[in-house]
């Protein structure tokens, strides 16, 4: 699916690459700024501006692999990043989670725990989602170490982490290295972070310490603006398009000056401010083209692309985070997003996991991937012997056709209940939530940990052990 | 959007020319086995068996135009039918009504007023569906009279009704007579009806009276095989879909054995019966993918395509419900539907109307007419010296860029609440129902009654006077 024509697109790319020359992007880190500089870019250090010439930012992106292998743990769960695949991850980032029993609640390391596990339950997720929901539980100096260290007993997923300053993913790739015998390039890599930009035009040093780190590994960056048009950049989608693509490709163009050849996604996650609230209006008509706008520019330069699915700004997992999510699925999907984040969970603009919504996007998912498969046509399945047995009325419900494939034939719903209003009734009027919450509650008591090499833990438990004193009253997230 | 290839649309087509030509269609009514006789098909009297060769069938249905203009008592209403055009239609045909505050209950003439009401202030409402719930306080053989009456009354817009049998049909089309000053093909017709199949191959006497009284008529004759995969027809989409299009050619054809040229749409509502409950399963990734291929096949016939939009098997207004709509609605449009059928308030499998249900999907519809506006992308939506004016850092919110747009840049929501989660917590948490229930009780208060002409009215009134004295105690849903 495609919303801009091509003359549109070249209009979109123009204006990012004025943007890139004449107005400049601000990088508040000091490397960053001395790589701009060596690359011969023009460089304000005082005010840390600087404005890169459209023939260096597309000499650089031209480096930067058009697809590649991210590996996983379990090589099973290995992800071709690139082309037509799509790969759907959970919802991440969140403060709060929510669920029907339990409540809404800040989120703790037993939340985040279970997150993963569902994620791991799911063969529809395809990615361990790390940082589900904030351990607050835990110091904030040692958050990082805890949440490597579950993501990488419960699930054996690939991965992905967040990559705050050059102390958080030091250690990450420290950790990682223990996990993968400390081969973490060859055969592609094995961890990747989002890099989000402070839009308008600003990358901040703890978001710029992380992307050059995990560059420099060789390691996956997700570099992507959130772009809320009319708070964030102008209130008009193009623009707000324009912008997203001078950040997006600015970002991507450093991980190629760090190192040639890194693995790289355009991202994008552009939406409307509800000008009325000011708040995000995910799911909106103008998301839906914006997903498929940044999808389409991420093709126009052969980078994977990033997105996002069923984001919602609903409180609970009523009829408005259905269609907002669906709406934000349909064009991601259709779009050939390759890295689809936040495709399950995602509640309250987010800041808070729900499990039950967790539930209900899988749904969705599923019934993605059964549409993704199309229709097989052919003189089986077009079965007209079957049509010509069963004639003119009665039924095919007990054709041999019919019973050779019934029980595969179609879609099998997960939360989806098709029962009459007389057996729904009879069954407690159960609706689509109060559903979905006894179906992760058998998720969890049926997960089982994927195996660990003994030696590994052991190694990984050490370094966490080692790290958590070492850091201990430090302020992180304070920390470029 | 297409799911099928070229190759795969013939095959479709020749394997519905085969079941056309070799297993034939029951005719359930004499006037039609003799226009098929006459017209030099092959005809078996006793077994009311057709078999129609594919050059008849092709011969016919190239008299049906591609395009036409359905007039409405208000002309500003008239819709263009064909080509890229989408025009949306309430559901209709229910059992039931429900509502928040007053429950679920057996339709009457009252609450089908509403809903024609409530279709009259909706601008994204585009034709006034007729029999929206049963009027089950009204004796049979008067619910036709009553139903039209209200219609005529009530909305300027299109209108469509049901057309059973040739007596209900005649009233019909002398009624609306009376709306249009007689003239009721002039310029395009002026009403319309659904003529279903009786699954698989079957098309019985009572849509058969009504399909051959109104395309004698010139009027608009929807023809829809209504086809549970599994059940009506094999399990396999192909087949279901072979056989939808054989049922649909062969009505299609015989509206232009009766008045060639007289305006025709190939209808499509095929989904998967779920194989569990052995109920359908709307809303299921089959049905995207049978929605794409009907809207293919109509266009590979350049015939205007009648669909559906926003159906559900929930039985609340919950998050199933909104996301099986939404996967109804966004094959349906991307595929180009012409009539939209049931785009609004449907629930329960079509037997309940759903008032907030209502609301909700006119939030869904309102959100695809933005959709399907597209970005604009010139200089000033690129708006440059606006991003140059922020620069790096800030926000867009008070800029004279913004403030000259911020009313209208983006979508206005209906029903979707943008609020944070303190805010909606302190309105009472309100769900997506609740919301949707205050804003169809102040639809109905400030609904207004189009003007209709005192003469036309009494008109209408003696009519339905008079013929409800000749029907009483007819059974008119027993006779063809």
């Amino acid at each position: 699916m495609t919303v801009l024509s091509e003359e549109q697109v070249l209009q979109i790319h123009e204006a990012s690459m004025t943007i890139l020359e004449d107005i400049g992007i601000r990088w508040l880190d000091e490397e960053a700024l001395d790589l701009w500089a060596q690359a011969g870019a023009k460089v304000d250090r005082t005010q840390k501006h600087v404005w890169l010439d459209r023939g260096l930012v597309m000499e650089l992106i031209a480096n930067a692999p058009s697809s590649f292998t991210w590996r996983a743990r379990n090589p099973r769960h290995n992800l071709h990043i690139g082309g037509n695949a799509v790969s759907f991850v959970a919802a991440a980032g969140m403060v709060n989670v929510n669920d029907l029993s339990r409540g809404r609640r800040v989120g703790t390391a037993a939340d985040y725990a279970e997150i993963l596990k569902l994620g791991q339950m799911c063969d529809l997720i395809h990615m361990g989602a790390m940082g589900g929901v904030g351990l607050h539980d835990v110091p904030v100096s040692q958050q990082h170490l805890q949440r490597e260290l579950l993501a990488y007993t419960l699930t054996d997923k690939a991965i992905w982490t967040f990559i705050h300053g050059r102390t958080i993913t030091t250690d990450v790739l420290n950790m990682i290295r223990l996990v993968f015998d400390g081969d973490i390039t060859n055969g592609g890599p094995v961890i990747g972070g989002v890099v989000n930009v402070n839009s308008p035009l600003v990358y901040d040093g703890r978001m710029l310490g992380g992307l050059i780190t995990m560059a420099r590994a060789g390691q996956v960056v997700m570099v992507t603006p959130f772009v809320l048009a009319g708070a964030m950049s102008p209130v008009t989608m193009a623009a707000a398009a324009a912008q997203q693509n001078a950040e997006a490709l600015a970002g991507v163009a450093l991980t190629q000056l760090v190192r040639p050849g890194a693995p790289v996604l355009y991202g994008a996650f552009l939406t409307n401010a509800d000008m009325k609230t000011g708040g995000p209006a995910f799911g909106s008509p103008e998301a839906a083209l914006a997903i498929a706008m940044g999808a389409q520019m991420a093709r126009f330069y052969r980078l994977p692309h990033r997105g996002n699915g069923a984001v919602t700004s609903s409180n609970i997992a009523d009829a408005q985070a259905a269609y907002e999510s669906v709406w934000t699925l349909w064009p991601a999907v259709l779009s050939h997003t390759n890295v689809l984040i936040h495709a399950a969970g995602w509640a309250e603009d987010g800041l808070t996991f729900s499990y039950e919504k967790f539930v209900i996007d899988v749904e969705n998912l599923g019934m993605m991937r059964r549409f993704l498969q199309g229709v097989e046509v052919n003189t089986e399945t077009l079965a007209l012997d079957s049509i010509a047995e069963v004639g003119p009325g009665g039924h095919h419900f007990g054709t041999a056709h019919t019973l050779a494939r019934f029980q595969t034939a179609h879609y099998a719903p997960l939360v989806t209940d098709h029962h009459n209003y007389g057996t729904w009734l009879a069954a407690g009027a159960p609706d689509t939530r109060q559903r979905a919450h006894s179906i992760w509650k058998q998720w969890l008591q049926d997960y089982e940990a994927p195996p660990l090499d003994a030696g590994t833990n052991e190694a990984l438990q050490d370094y966490v052990a080692r790290r958590s004193r070492e850091l201990a009253a430090s302020q992180l997230y304070e920390d470029a």
